[in-house]
């Protein structure tokens, strides 16, 4: 079978260089390029090959059937565009695409709430790393309607420093990261809760949802953390879940809560679920586990193109 | 001026070492001796004296004026009991007094609560490492009654190793805790819970606390972080949660969320509070992080014993 | 092709488990059963099957064709002599029949030096993670007669803390791991002290090999380091090196000085030589990284059932 | 008493800003001010007052009685010339000034072995960090002529990494340094090496001294180990190690290895000696402990200065 040509736009960051790998190995796709601020290759982790690496501005797009973009934010759109108009499909990494970023009419790419209309579209807005996590804990309760009117989905979540880029900032060094933990973005800040609440408000529920994330001392991994007061109580939510994700090959659902090590190097979730005992109004914690750099970027990112191609929606990816 | 006596029952687990330590430095204490499985002698950190080491069996607790006990949760009571009757005042680290112990009359030691019963207890019970980072949080809340009716306290925090004790176990080993991260006692499962929930009630909120707690890989500190919905916008809650702790030498309302390393060696609680931006019913979000072995633990039982006995509350405590 | 029946003896430690992953994916090897303390069943990471475990005593071992013991030092040589009674053939990776251990005839199965012996051995004793890494580091010093004489091999090595076992003892706690950094059998007290230098004096090399291991705050990987006084000077050290390891699939000579992630994960060792600037004698600095589960235990074993069984020697291993 | 006024130059790096913190506690200095690339101010770790920062051309180098510079290597010597002109005396944190740079006729202030140099001196070269492991380490040999001739004064040593600084780089991010340990600088290549050759020759030891470093996962903290042949067996290396360190406030001689965590935050050396057991020539094995940011930085800064000054050797620095 012929491979598909593929191109990464921002090769060297943590993300692109996730997605490089993952490219390399994929059975049905060729990775001919990707770029970087200066000219030269790199070699996918765990390959024997050498990928040529060029600026943004000497990219053959043309040349690609597929590319995806790792460009950061507000870099990427023009360069979607430029994609698009060469004629190669795109999946966009970064959050200019996003629901909640003003951009109109680009799928939504969290595979397992959009897969149908993944199916034939030219762009897709991969997700971010901490909507991936919290919409999976929560996707039964909104396409059931199950949270309680007027609730606050209180959403914490932890993520490890990859999630920050792989730009030296003093505030990510060892010596400062190590032996520390702390929130930021506090107080709905967080460039992902504009993406969250569009999606939740897309499902039309009556519901705030606050976002705080922290920063771990690890190097990769995501978990969310929500807590929500739904309309009734529900007899056994695990099974709901299991009902809900039944079939995706992606989503877990558990029977402990999940931890990192559980989902790391894997694109996968882990979800748990479980009702809070001693509540007087019903009440659940949804637990949900990502590897920030494979379900939560670069493996969503093949996932979706795999679906727009109509290929294994496994292939190369993981589990 | 006289030193007056003290003994810690437990001295070698992680809280009580801290607090020998601190006992060891104080001013106005002199640590006689602790008690441990085998008879010896230890050296409190930093320090270049030995203190004398007894079984539980030949603790001469008649010789203290002050018993310090950081024996196990079920073990401690019998123990308070026998301290007791030899005359001593006793601050009890365990769950055995607490509220929602079943224990009743016992004073609750989190000291910016309870300040004026303490002056002439003969037995405290000081809290535990969570309670006193959530209920710190929350405090101006509870205390001026702004909670939303029918809200959820919904409550996640994190804590170091520390927090779970030094009695070895495969999940505590650095190769099962290292880039790792995950929740435990979801569900309102966690022993502290009934603590938090009996300490809400007594301040006639009408609202669910839920708790999780989760396992970082740090040894020392505790994050907590609240989102709770409140009954009418609060124009500056910063304003308000400084003027509640106003000359509160050990709790600190900061303007940035605060990080694990600002509080690990130190007595403080660190608050940070911040109304949600984006939600339709008005919502706070609260930090707040404290050392688990000095604030959640050994510094408080000291700030209690200084508070019981008359003597300067900061005395022999970093701040 | 019919596949072999393997068994591990001891299957729940970090060396055991990771013996277990590698053999229940082996493509040659059906791993039957694995013992334990109690009966049940074990699930090898990354895997969907269930692998049946019993206590020692109840070890069936007349059904395998090969046994792999991670007993305990001590315990392991009696299982060893019962596995061969039963007619099975065996990988022992305890040190009881190692060089040094007083056992005799046993070959010793660093692969890469007694690959011939192996082939039809019917025990082998599998290398210690630390002899593995520097006696890879000197293979080459020690094959060709290139120290100097009355030289001392002068050998520090750091090791993640799974090298240290699963059994809970409080030196291994994260709480005592972390940001901290110690050596421990100093003054050639560890274990492996016999083991290396009854290999360098079966090379006939008069020289002293001083033996110093630390214990690093990582779970997982070897660095040796050897500094070492040679005869002559070596004109291009890194050639030589790659000579003497040339068709090595597990021997990576490399331009620069390995890392632990290089290693881990793969049953490699990575080795890099460079001789001192401004020393008057000649001397070579040599390092070496392993992972110490892999090439430092259950790969290595792997490795050396594969050449005697006759089987492709990559077999069921990571590269 | 009046206190003495001293400026910090360079006062935001790791180094810098723990002199700062050491400077604003000490009883007989006043820090004036420090200077960084933009006016503004800093809060010294734990302190509550604010010291202005400069820019090095507004520093007003005439107001200080004592100048440190903790200025990049390179940018610092033209500096100190201009705090002498200025009237202050200087003690330079940087290599330009120290054995093996070139310059000429500045006391080394490796505290311990040149005391009585430095009660006079204008300038001091502060050492490097590893230098004073290292030497602490093998000075009772040195000072006595212990070495064997011809020997290798084999010295590995491991880092935390705020040796490297507080720019950041990729490869000191929290991602990169987690879970990984590596040597660099192999060859006897590492700038150190230069000041340690400098030094051992200055004693007349005929001894190749071969350094190679390695980057540890931990914020702070020195271990050197060094392997070396003596001339002659001694019978009890502890005891001379005690003698020839007798009332040195600063150097620990102790009976078990010691580990980062017994002098981080301590401006101590901990130094244990071995002889090595199995080696037909005499052979010690010694290992030294410290903090690289105080006795390897600014303790040792202030102890040096302490000594130029005349004031007590311990004032203002943790023991």
């Amino acid at each position: 079978m012929n491979k598909i040509p593929v191109a990464v736009l921002g090769g060297t960051g943590y993300a692109g260089s996730t997605l490089c790998a993952l490219l390399d190995r994929h059975p049905r796709f060729d990775l001919r390029f990707a770029t970087a601020r200066t000219r030269g290759e790199l070699r996918p982790e765990g390959s024997t090959r050498a990928v040529p690496v060029l600026p943004l501005d000497d990219a053959p797009l043309d040349e690609a059937g597929v590319v995806f973009s790792a460009l950061p934010h507000g870099v990427s759109a023009p360069w979607v565009s430029r994609a698009r108009e060469a004629g190669a499909r795109v999946v966009d990494l970064s959050a200019d695409l996003r629901p909640g970023s003003g951009a109109r009419g680009v799928p939504y790419g969290l595979t397992e709430l959009a897969r149908e209309e993944l199916r034939d579209a030219t762009v897709v807005a991969n997700p971010g790393c901490y909507p991936t996590a919290v919409l999976l804990a929560i996707a039964p309760l909104l396409r059931r309607g199950l949270i309680a009117q007027g609730a606050t989905i209180a959403t914490t979540a932890a993520s490890g420093v990859t999630g920050a880029g792989a730009s030296p900032k003093r505030e990510l060094l060892f010596a400062e990261v190590s032996e520390n933990y702390r929130a930021y973005g506090v107080g709905n800040a967080h460039r992902h809760v504009a993406e969250l609440q569009a999606t939740v408000a897309r499902h039309g529920v009556d519901a705030d949802l606050i976002f705080t994330p922290h920063l771990l001392p690890v190097a990769r991994g995501i978990l969310a953390t929500v807590t929500v007061q739904i309309a009734e109580p529900i007899a056994d939510p695990s099974a709901l879940w299991r009902a809900d994700f039944a079939g995706e090959p992606f989503v877990e659902v558990v029977d402990a809560p999940p931890s990192l090590r559980d989902v790391v190097g894997r694109n996968v979730a882990r979800v748990h679920v479980t009702a809070a005992a001693n509540a007087r109004r019903p009440t659940l914690i949804v637990l949900s586990a990502i590897d920030n750099l494979l379900k939560g970027a670069g493996g969503q990112a093949v996932q979706n193109a795999n679906v727009m191609l109509g290929l294994d929606e496994c292939a190369g990816l993981p589990r």
